[in-house]
């Protein structure tokens, strides 16, 4: 199935807009789980064995991974594994942009080796370093828009011309030939994200920036629409009780909405 | 040694402003290689033996290795503990970019498990996911600026402001606090080159796009100066005698330059 298929239904079974983030820190493992024979995946299975009927989709972002070498990279393929049974949708945060041979080579590797239904994009390096990703048409290919940090306003949403973070959308809007594209915009602007919304349509766009971050998450529901996908990380796998904080969420998020 | 001091050794001892690209294509092996144990690291291994004396810099790009899973990072991993007992330094070619903590685990990724002297980096996301590699010192941090792919047009240098790629060139030359900055600039703008190089300083210069891109050598020689260093990838590495191609195009360089 395609990833907005995948996506729409796991929203509608689970009558969630909530994306958990599986940012993995093994300094913040409980013991028990360190002491296993396979900590990472251990980590992420009881994660998602406690919340796989509260979330839209999981995305683990590959820098924690990759951080922790061969195995790392090992647990992680095993984790997408282990979600691509369940009918939730993976979407692997990698955020790659290469000239286009290159780019062909790191869809295939998140494609076809970390087995993700979606990703992340970064833009800087225009049309051809995204297009090797939007060629697999029933993947989700979510181009970086306007983010989270503080850094975004180094060129993002720099004073003096149209922000980039606009111009990025519009082209976006371009691309989707194939109905599969998506942008990233975070949680910390919902007057920005009301009007990229306006621009890109009924694309899904992925909101990180909630939770540990402390973005507006009422801003973010209400502008973010049906397929606004909220994604909470260290708040919630780093809770005392993470289904308790993953229901938590959803509940306040579909409050925020219209769905409930 | 900081990545700075083994590139200007480097380039000192060898004479040569070149830095092969490791951009491997098991397709492109000969069967002899192939047949082998490790072919990734066996075609490497052949490539490093037959140059290491004509050039300043190796740079892998890690996207073609992610492709090939698991065993490709073994591979790429073997391939950088073999040039780092040569002192020529290793480039990283990984163009990362995200939020602080995730910058830092991707930093730490390139330069501890894959033990690299250098990489490149992303922009779009501002100076905070930039700062993290950065931080370490004594390493090599190249800056995406101009690029030579097609889509360049998409953003760095859209119509009706000042180009994001000299915002990008003034940016990095302000966070260079510790000077292992450095840019990407690709050889298909030799003018663009000249105006960036006028904003860098001495800063290292990262000139992909020669051979297989069909960039303009002679310019980017010129406006690269002594510290633009030169890639060429596939046309060397997949070339009938490696060494003769890469001798060739280290002595054009030479011509070109004030050097020789």
């Amino acid at each position: 199935m395609s990833f907005i298929g995948k996506l729409d239904a796991a929203a509608d079974k689970n009558q969630s807009r909530l994306c958990i983030g599986l940012d993995i820190d093994l300094k913040r493992f409980p013991k028990k789980i360190l002491d296993s024979s396979d900590p990472i995946f251990s980590f992420n299975k009881e994660i998602i064995d406690q919340t796989i009927d509260l979330v839209c989709a999981y995305k683990p972002n590959i820098a924690f991974y990759e951080a922790y070498g061969i195995y790392g990279l090992q647990a992680l393929i095993r984790t997408t594994e282990y979600i691509n049974q369940t009918g939730i949708p993976v979407i692997l945060d990698a955020k790659r942009g290469d000239v286009g041979h290159t780019a062909a080579a790191y869809a295939k590797a998140i494609f076809e080796i970390y087995k993700a239904d979606a990703t992340t994009v970064n833009p800087y390096m225009g049309h051809d370093s995204v297009e090797p990703f939007i060629n697999y048409h029933t993947k989700g290919i979510f181009v970086l828009c306007l983010t989270s940090n503080i850094g975004f306003k180094d060129f993002q949403a720099a004073d003096g011309r149209e922000p980039l973070y606009l111009s990025v959308a519009k082209h976006v809007k371009e691309w989707n030939h194939f109905g599969n594209c998506g942008v990233v915009v975070g949680a910390t602007s919902s007057t920005e994200l009301k009007a990229i919304r306006a621009i890109v349509g009924d694309m899904p766009i992925l909101i990180p920036g909630v939770g540990a971050q402390g973005g507006d998450l009422k801003g973010s529901v209400q502008h973010g629409g049906k397929r606004g996908i909220i994604n909470a990380s260290r708040s919630i796998i780093f809770a005392p009780d993470p289904r308790a904080e993953a229901k938590k969420l959803r509940d306040e998020i579909n409050r925020f909405s219209k769905i409930n």
